[in-house]
């Protein structure tokens, strides 16, 4: 007879739901018997470009190489970050995706008893990696769909040890400005962790967006997280990375993993970080993007939230499962939002001019206003 | 004024000392100023084949997509292991190298209050992924530098969620027979997860060992981690299993991080398991360098622990650390395990004939024997 190991797992492992992430094409491919080369993805929020040059050059050179370990300590990846934002390499942690370093950072100061603060339609790894230590995971109402910043401090306690806060918020693309990043840092007790949270702040460059580089000399307790994965177009090799004060980073890398970025991963992320005409190109097609995809909503009648993001949450008003389904079945994925507490949105990723166009026009047709 | 983050860390995070991976190349390199081309690393277990080419063909065919986010799911990685090693992909976990099942493990059934239970000369991260759990760490006094496999049963208690064995065992290279296996098995409560860690199983084939995979069927309380790191080349990538009953695995899939394998991780996978050729001449040259090392340290009067991985531990009845510090002068990196409270031993990887001729020529001119 067996014995029921999930009643024996750990309190906060039994009740977790694992992350939904965006469909798979060769997932959908299956499932309806479609052609992969003919299906659109915008689930995932991925850089449509296709990688940086620079970066696959990198990889390249380094493939003769991955029967051997990765350099554990990140030592040239965390060099290149150090002179690019100014950072010492001692705070710096490395992580398999900025997912790996939002989690190590639960694991380090969460436990049962304890609790963290984030809002409502905030990113779903902030209550999952939550949840997984046990703690308890306080989602505050958000306003106007983004972080209710002075709702989020009284729901502060003495037990509260973590704040994550998005900017821009994944998945609605909400955002705040530097006076209320700088008055939020200012009043969140100094003993609790803030974790900003800063997956696309790429694409918001040159807007009211603040850096949340620029504030950890004067907050210790602020950890800035950031991704290769969007911007540099890295998703598919995992990595990102925490920001922090040297006595955080090293408590983040005595529960890291040793080797939890892959050697080519390593490579590929120096390389991207030098591309700075990558980078640029992402962002015009992303502001084209942007504007397409709003002109092409607007003319379907349609209403989403402003974003900053490289994605928009669209409000169809209505239960969006059926809506989606058509998508899918015209060969568009995008993300069904329901397990974030917005059954009416679907969350569409800025791909390329002929990507959206066709999204639209799926949606057009789905909408039956084609 | 800043706080004392390291004291609110969670305890058993507190008490955590990071894993000590082996020295990079790059890394004496710098340190020593010398030649990379020039150095020969033995100190990881490392393939020393170089990689697969079909592992290589596969990942060069996947370098268009890396902006992609892997498949979560690793579909098709689960259908191939499937096949190969007659398992139902809902038995299957993967991860970003073994070290991250382990990891899994360690958080999905550990907390304070519970205990593992390992063997003293085990590999480093039973003991750390034990400790940030805050879980005690039981390590059970080694015989003749293996398990003792009875002293192990002995040391389980009511409070014993997980025993963790290793066949061959890393860093001694000792291993365990059929019968020695079930009768363990059988006599582990069968509310104790047993973690039966085959890490380097693929350099035993053919030998005494038992295949752990066999024994699942009737063991619903073992999880058998495998790696693609060591015989099948792909270290630098990050890619392992766990193969257990479909309800532990559901378990270790919740934990689990949604990407933690990457996308090049996993088509590299499932081309270098389709590389027969590959894994039977890293069998080869395994053996072949295990008997020249053997061969070369009876030359120099020195003694070893039997090994069926390929690896082997030379004991030098003295402190190694300045038989280390010679060997590296030299540009030979072989791994210290005083850590693993083995001072008098060095761990030394199989390499090719050119690279365990040069560590054997630098070791005699070390010990001013050459």
């Amino acid at each position: 007879m067996s014995c029921d190991f999930l009643a024996l797992a750990v309190p906060g492992v039994q009740k977790l739901s694992p992350y939904v992430p965006g469909k798979p094409v060769d997932e959908l491919a299956r499932e309806l018997n479609l052609d992969p080369a003919g299906i659109v993805k915008l689930a995932s929020n991925e850089n449509p470009l296709g990688p940086s040059p620079k970066a696959l050059e990198a990889i390249r050179a380094e493939l003769g190489d991955i029967t051997r370990y990765p350099d554990g300590s990140g030592y040239a990846l965390k060099a290149k970050l150090s002179e690019r934002f100014g950072l010492n390499p001692a705070q710096i942690t490395l992580g398999n995706g900025s997912n790996d370093v939002l989690d190590l950072i639960a694991r380090a100061w969460l436990a049962p008893g304890l609790n963290a603060v984030f809002s409502q339609y905030a990113f779903a790894v902030y209550p999952i990696s939550t949840q997984a230590t046990g703690a308890e995971g306080r989602a505050v109402p958000a306003k106007d769909h983004g972080h209710d910043l002075e709702a989020m401090l009284a729901a502060i306690d003495a037990n509260t040890r973590v704040v994550f806060v998005a900017n821009p918020n994944n998945p609605t693309g909400t955002w705040f400005g530097p006076q209320a990043l700088e008055s939020f840092l200012s009043r969140v007790p100094q003993n609790v962790l803030v974790v900003l949270d800063e997956a696309y702040i790429e694409f918001a460059e040159g807007s009211e967006l603040p850096n949340g580089l620029e504030y950890l000399a004067r907050y210790p307790n602020l950890i800035v997280t950031r991704t290769l994965c969007k911007a540099y177009g890295l998703a598919g090799l995992r990595v990102g990375y925490a920001a922090s004060s040297p006595q955080v980073a090293d408590v983040l890398n005595r529960v890291r993993q040793p080797f939890n970025v892959n050697s080519l991963a390593l490579v590929a992320a120096c390389a991207a970080l030098d591309d700075a005409e990558y980078l640029a190109e992402g962002r015009r097609v992303n502001a084209a993007g942007m504007a397409q995809l709003e002109a092409g909503l607007a003319a379907l009648g349609l209403k989403w939230i402003p974003s900053k993001g490289n994605f928009l949450a669209v409000d169809f008003g209505c239960d969006a499962a059926p809506i989606n389904q058509g998508l899918l079945e015209r060969g568009v994925i995008v993300r069904p939002v329901a397990g974030y507490g917005m059954p009416t949105f679907l969350r569409v990723s800025i791909g390329t001019q002929a990507e959206n166009a066709r999204f639209l026009a799926a949606l057009a047709q789905v909408l039956d206003r084609g």
